[in-house]
């Protein structure tokens, strides 16, 4: 289990970093959910030493964020597909990329994230669910939720 | 300069975790932008050990995300405070939120995020910044942006 000292927080954030959060992670699971399923196409992709890629994999399957399907057998070779569990780490990856395009593009952003259904370009952004409006810092406060006794 | 093979790859997502994405430092900026703002109550509520915690918000003001301030002289105490620049990480700790809570809560959000303007659990949803619509996974593509070139 990795990162460890972040499972005893009662803090989803924490919680989602314990799975995700380690170097090279959130690196696999966008090449991942970009369409690359096999080893090779991820190793080298992202440039991740393989035996830290085959760590992560596994970390990633062990909590079943993707799922190890055969596609051959000699010699025995592996894909790796998201799970929907996994894909909804899809809006992590858009808030870095914003942030990235925003303060650390220089040259305008590699990559523009298109909308299919209206055809422009997303520039994936946070709203509220309730009201539909978009989201800055300034507009949330936080409160205890249904989950906050379990930090008694 | 934490995360160096990362700085490499022309990818925002890489590029912001070269500076955000080491073990650590998402959490203390929660507690930042949470309001707290000392070191020692900052390594309290994380948990992270007092060099790493140092180490931590070294790089947060070399990158401009946090403003160093002094608030004390006998002794010499300083206080840590958001720029725009590290404000503007919050989509990105609401995103690792709402998997949390999605995915890794079992009794339930430890804390809501709450609408200030709606008064409305909030349950920031990236939604498509042209249209307007919620977006999911399958609902985007990527294509090449405007700084793509520099990966030639």
């Amino acid at each position: 289990m990795p990162y460890r000292p972040f499972e005893g927080q009662n803090c989803s954030i924490a919680r989602t970093l314990a799975i995700v959060g380690e170097r090279w992670t959130l690196l696999v699971l966008r090449e991942v959910l970009r369409g690359r399923r096999r080893f090779q196409d991820i190793r080298r992709e992202t440039g991740v030493a393989p035996n830290i890629l085959s760590d992560r994999l596994s970390t990633l399957v062990e909590h079943g964020l993707l799922r190890r399907e055969r596609y051959g057998e000699h010699p025995e070779a592996f894909e790796y597909r998201p799970t929907p569990k996994g894909a909804d780490i899809a809006p992590v990856l858009w808030a870095l990329l914003r942030w990235g395009d925003r303060h650390a593009a220089p040259d305008g952003p590699p990559v523009v994230v298109e909308h299919r259904a209206c055809g422009h370009d997303a520039a994936p952004r946070m709203h509220c669910s309730h009201c539909g409006e978009p989201l800055e810092p300034a507009d949330v406060v936080v409160r205890p939720g249904p989950g906050a006794a379990a930090a008694a």
